[in-house]
């Protein structure tokens, strides 16, 4: 069995981890299988990991010390944003999960997350795609 | 088809790396498909590479030169491991890979790794999800 | 219904970027489902941004400058391309993406790349497998 859904995002600031775990959980609708997140963006990331304030905060100084302003990046030149782009290859813009028992079967300190890498924006738009049974 | 599984894995050091390639192959109840390999834990990391111990040890080398000491992170203030899970969000919790007639379709020199990153741990639990016919 | 194909690549120079989302959307055989794209090597990687040719060139720029020259890599006294696996192992060598209406679910800037990092190479091997219906 093939499901596939969408839901849509703003983000408020440049920089911002939204927390979706919830968001995906109810739009599950088969019982066991994968799950494909996928998020329709070059500038943004979708990962697992630990919903901690301030990890999350270290999360955003590690991506800035490892691409530095410092440099010039050629893609600014088309649009400023060549960091935001550079953060999302580190990152990558989907996850493929496990469901079981129709959620995602995470461990105790996991959580799924949208990253946003240039934003404010409207409108992003994360897809799943579940397969299984 | 839809075949779920998964195995523990304990860990004696604070940086180590384990191939898990032919556990995995074991535990394969499908003939062709793709496989979910994930681990429940934000400090630790599924990755695809060479088992080559020298390369291993570079891998430890640039992780700790990418996530340098010398900064105070936030994390630390709740639980002293911070830069476990900043590794973490660089390598990635899961990887889903081929499976070609009961068995991981990898390439000569790839090797699936477990890689802790906040031991010595017990019980790491890794889910296998495997879906196909 | 399970599909699975794959393909070759030659690459020309060290650090190279290729483009291959029609070669991919060219031997899709389903209809909705997954797809699981992935290099049989350990010093490329697979992943999805945007196909602008300055932004290639900061990907090759920064990667460069996170896997530093100046070091002494272990793997180096074995076969001297430590750095191409570790920037593999940052990169990742697989990506799981949606596919709608028989082709690949991508974002208006998104294209899906094969990266050679320890080129020229004949006959890189890229595997599809595509769950679905």
């Amino acid at each position: 069995m093939i499901i596939q859904d969408s839901f849509k995002i703003n983000t408020n600031k440049n920089f911002e981890i939204i927390d979706i775990t919830s968001q995906i959980n109810n739009l599950i609708a088969i019982e066991n299988g994968i799950i494909s997140i996928f998020s329709k963006h070059s500038t943004s990331a979708i990962v697992v990991n630990e919903n901690e304030k301030g990890l999350l905060n270290d999360l955003e100084f590690m991506l800035d010390n490892l691409v530095l302003d410092k440099f010039s990046y050629q893609h600014n030149r088309i649009d400023n944003n060549a960091r935001s782009h550079l953060k999302s290859f580190l990152l990558s813009s989907s996850e493929s999960l496990p469901i079981k028992n129709r959620k995602l079967d995470l461990g105790t300190w996991q959580s799924v997350f949208f990253i946003e890498l240039d934003g404010p924006r409207h409108n992003r738009t994360v897809t799943l795609t579940m397969v299984g049974e």
